[in-house]
């Protein structure tokens, strides 16, 4: 299901990363970094709550508004009953709309915005986003056994928060088009290889993506995915070629990869994941690539692995879905 | 935030009730009942994914289409990841988006749908919901102590899914309008009195959307809250006297009451809870009045408890949401 916009922009981002994200080659592009996986807080839950809310606060003052003038907020997170997602939004009292799809989170969330916009049923939204390496290690692999070892196909949940303003009001960047994604099972089962779970989602929204529109994969300067790593990078450009017949490996690159210099950080394994992945990428460098012209056309494809330790246990596959949303300079 | 539609209506529901829930005093409205909690699959959490499944099937059937003329499935439930929700829209591989608010997801699911069919995003959408005893009682109190003595304030997860078919072609129940709600907190801490914490929630946005849209209590035939349950029923009605100078209990009832009898069924404690309880109430008895005429004009404000686990373990408070849809007969 495929969208066209004539009237939503991208009126601000706003992004706190953590220590591993600081240490990242896109630290400069940061609003705020953070040292302490605590985050001044006494729990990792509530770190990562009180870093949502930092961030929703942070995108206010930047585009200077008040939360009286915002519509809604729509926010999702990878903690179970989107905890960090609904207390950062306590504060506020903005209507919320609470939203799951694992690291695809960010775009669905962009795209019910959209739709809102671009149908004229909101002025405005914020889009939120967060996710805690140590939150998401305590919740999906406990007993918590940290430090045991890993293959090399796995990846390492980014910290931070990442909060996108859309409105009506005509800016430098606007959201011009955006696919919801299906749910896909390819009969993987391995929760430590989520690149090859997830590639086939996102190369199926591309393909819808670029077919609906009857585009050409180089009509973008950039299509991201987030976040597949190293390892899902190659199946996905892999998989285009042979079920698609498409070379996307010119305008391709993943945001799980370019969050972190992976020669350096041994630590993040194939690359960064959770759902504040691709969105500290997009809302930091991406964005700013786009207000300066540098880039024109970007197509974000977030992917999820719709991962439920419950259905690992039972010997279920573990599902993927992709969104994928068009961010362009207004007016090309 | 509070809306108005023109051109959105209900085409169609389907319901699966468990063997409570047949029971109860809405039996002959379910479309289907079963005995076995099982669902005859291995697992609670499948059978709740395969239930839900079966329900989005029937809903197809009953409305003579096929997956293929399905826009978009909105669907939430409470299992951590929203796994039933997941799992049961594999098959039908239509575009989706995962939402999460509790027991407010259902209404939650049917806004966002409205939304996109008002704003002529999609011609129609599918809104799902399930929940499960058995699958609730384990990820939320487990280690699981079933059996052990609850106070009479504490509400009991329904068994059952249900699917709404929006569209934007006529039919002869519509959705008038809709209330996005705000995060609440008013302190409390006992995931055993539910009620409790979602009696201020409900009571916010019943005072919102009437004041949005200029309208007294007695412009609805009912007025129906999910699920606060006996004692959260008369905090509501307390509250709203006291708050708002508001007098609702002539136009007023809750959903965890409605589907069952209290009277009979002791082990129902204060009422159903649950996405599905109110959903289940809504898309069969309440559907049939509206298409019958019995009733004209519905509020349906569905309350949802944002009870994390660990953050109460955390010691931190419970937060609540409610958010309200009005179903009215067509024409009117």
């Amino acid at each position: 299901m495929t969208f066209q916009y004539k009237n939503v922009y991208l009126e601000n981002t706003a992004t706190i990363a953590g220590p591993y994200e600081a240490k990242g080659p896109l630290a400069k592009y940061f609003d705020v970094t953070f040292d302490d996986l605590y985050y001044g807080e006494k729990s990792w839950e509530q770190a990562e709550a009180k870093m949502l809310e930092d961030t929703l606060e942070l995108l206010l003052q930047k585009s200077k508004t008040k939360k009286e003038n915002i519509d809604v907020v729509i926010s999702g997170d990878l903690m179970n009953q989107i905890t960090s997602s609904c207390y950062s939004n306590l504060k506020n009292h903005i209507p919320f709309l609470g939203i799951y799809s694992a690291c695809a989170t960010s775009v669905e969330g962009l795209i019910i915005a959209s739709n809102f916009i671009d149908g004229k049923k909101v002025k405005n939204a914020i889009v939120a986003t967060s996710s805690h390496n140590m939150s998401s290690e305590k919740q999906f692999r406990n007993p918590t056994e940290y430090g045991a070892p890993k293959p090399k196909t796995a990846t390492f949940t980014s910290t931070g928060g990442a909060a996108f303003l859309l409105s009506n009001q005509k800016s430098s960047v606007r959201v011009e088009s955006a696919t919801i994604g299906k749910i896909n099972d390819l009969e993987q089962t391995d929760p430590l290889h989520m690149g090859s779970v997830m590639a086939p989602a996102a190369a199926d929204t591309i393909y819808t993506h670029l077919k609906d529109l009857n585009r050409d994969i180089s009509y973008y300067d950039l299509v991201v995915t987030g976040d597949l790593g190293l390892y899902g990078k190659e199946i996905l450009i892999d998989f285009m070629k042979e079920e698609y017949q498409l070379d996307i490996s010119k305008h391709y690159n993943d945001c799980g990869i370019m969050l972190y210099d992976l020669e350096q950080q041994k630590e993040c394994l194939a690359g960064g994941s959770g759902p504040v992945c691709s969105a500290l990428v997009n809302a930091s460098m991406l964005y700013d690539y786009l207000k300066s012209g540098k880039f024109k056309k970007i197509l974000w494809v977030a992917t999820g692995a719709l991962f439920s330790p419950q259905m690992v246990y039972q010997h279920q596959n573990i599902l993927s879905i992709a969104h994928a949303v068009s961010l362009e300079v207004a007016g090309e």
